[in-house]
């Protein structure tokens, strides 16, 4: 049986914060927006059908506490969330994996989607500690 | 308390295809991808948070459902699905919504996502009856 590990394309564009209960939480290395991945660590897994109901219900619980710890993010970046996008895409990088990122009315790509737009812009090196406090604080790790 | 509806921007862009156990289930009218469109019946709803642990738990089984669905209509257009894609974003129109669309890497937004991606194509008159009828078996409607 295969252990799980988080594909390589997040290990270089996204910070470790924890490991909640099944998913493993990653902020995504892009100030333009408070953005969180989780990844479910199960071995294999490409598509949400791919779980089984337990887990099912345990990531979209995971996901309302990544809703909350973007906006405890959006707030200590000084710009609070207006809405929350949630999707799970993955094909470029087929790991099944949720992004929770936190939108704006003001934000360069507001109202469409940030998957591809543009390009990323890294958070300070000052910032990065604060924020990633921030993000670990909001999902009570 | 306020009955649930279906927001206009829904009903002139989508074709009603049944109601689930939590959501009302409809079909895109966008003959470009297999899309179908999950709102649920709870009004005020905006954000996934704004559900019961309960409700949470029906929108994922019903988003699996919905998955199986898409799949089963993009083999009705001749057109497999390879890759699932689920997003609620809800910048444009508000009321709590979940779209599930399949994917081809031979398809024309691949592999960006499809949200605001060019002009909708409209399914033919005699495709359209087929392809809700392969949605609503697929839904088990």
């Amino acid at each position: 049986m295969t252990e799980f590990a988080p594909d390589q394309a997040f290990v270089v564009t996204s910070h470790f914060l924890g490991d909640l209960f099944l998913c493993q939480a990653r902020l995504q290395c892009d100030a333009r927006w408070p953005w969180i991945i989780l990844i479910p660590r199960r071995a294999g897994a490409r598509e949400i059908e791919d779980l089984s109901p337990g887990d099912r219900a345990r990531l979209i619980e995971e996901s309302v506490v990544a809703g909350q710890a973007v906006r405890a993010l959006g707030e200590a970046l000084g710009r609070p969330v207006e809405k929350l996008n949630h999707g799970a895409l993955g094909n470029i990088t087929p790991q099944l994996h949720l992004h929770v990122i936190g939108r704006r009315s003001d934000d360069v790509a507001w109202p469409g989607p940030v998957w591809g737009f543009g390009t990323k812009v890294a958070y300070a090196p000052d910032d990065l500690e604060r924020v990633i406090g921030a993000a670990r604080r909001g999902l009570n790790l």
